[in-house]
């Protein structure tokens, strides 16, 4: 590790829920070290055996705040806001709030697992699944949860997510819908959506986080 | 719906995360109303018209409180843990909190979603998966996730996952256990999560919460 005393974050520049906490960090003004972790590069460098026993599950983000460090994005956004409380990822109030985790969840557990690398690499490597077979499974899946997302915010999305005010929910569906479109999801479908992407991508906490500009960014990109 | 007040879930026998909440419910004493969704049956009753109205994501759990309704069960812990606090899910010291949480989505975000059952219905009937494809699939993702998980409690894991104090953990671990039993995962790798899942099953919020002791449990089961 390095010397200085700024939290780490463990990040790769297109993983989506590495993203989520970028975004949060920066909308928290938290100043952090970016310590890329290359998923591909040399088999994975989440593989070698020092990032495993730092984060046994070896995957990004993880998230190292001195002497303690944590895993799951879900888990660190939970933790930043009762650590640094100001400005709030989640709603005082108790309905928003859990709105938010639902929300949060529903991308969380319920659309980017079945995108994580280590599955589409899994369906390529030992299941026969072509380039176009991977491109059509991810996008099943974003389109049913993006489609679920849509309907649950239809009536309570103001600006952002859930009403008017930035929160989690937000963060995690930005990242997804970078996704969607790699994949070729038709947003059309998703008006609610494509408003809250408008106005997130307005903001420099979320502009700043992109993969597009992040230390890792491969040049060509 | 029915014209009893209690809160009402609704739940499937065999879904590991309608497991998780049932546990959680039992162990903090809350008297519920079990509505069985089947999700096999005529297609899955999760896709009914009136389910996919409550919960656009058309799965289980979903929490119906009075006029609150919320799915996915890591909100819906979290959410209970707030609106009964005693005895807590998620313990009240920081560190062990955060634990927990991490740990909790290492199967929710990080196991489940794979075996998910319209995931494997899916690799069925569009990409030619045999059931033995399947098994193998549920095998290798189980056997990833529970190695990272034993290797992360090995040091704090007492009689349960974070010391010696039952927690949201060990009701997330419990469910994917019976599933990796499923699945023909050998459990004699972890010693740790052997012993927790003894020390779990002692317990009658845990029993009473088993896929084979529910409402819609098949008789043959």
């Amino acid at each position: 590790m390095s010397a200085t005393n700024k939290p780490k974050l463990f990040s790769y520049y297109r993983s989506s829920c590495s993203y989520r906490v970028r975004i949060a960090l920066n909308f928290k003004n938290i100043d952090f070290e970016y310590v890329p972790v290359h998923l591909i590069e040399g088999g994975g460098q989440q593989h070698r055996e020092d990032y495993a026993k730092l984060n046994p599950m070896r995957q990004i983000p993880f998230y190292y705040d001195g002497e303690w460090g944590l895993g799951q994005s879900m888990a660190i956004m939970l933790y930043l806001d009762e650590k640094h409380p100001t400005p709030r990822l989640f709603p005082q109030k108790r309905d928003e709030r859990f709105k938010v985790i639902e929300l949060c969840e529903l991308i969380n557990s319920g659309i980017q697992p079945l995108q994580n690398l280590s599955v589409l690499q899994a369906l390529k490597q030992d299941h026969g699944f072509s380039q176009d077979d991977v491109n059509a499974w991810c996008k099943r899946w974003i389109q049913k949860g993006l489609a679920a997302y849509e309907t649950m915010v239809e009536k309570i999305a103001g600006e952002y997510s859930v009403m008017h005010t930035l929160s989690a929910a937000d963060m995690f569906l930005i990242p997804q819908v970078y996704n969607a479109q790699r994949y070729d999801v038709d947003m059309e479908q998703f008006p609610s959506l494509q408003r809250i992407t408008a106005n997130c991508l307005k903001l420099d906490c979320f502009m700043n986080a992109g993969p597009q500009n992040q230390p890792d960014t491969p040049q060509e990109n």
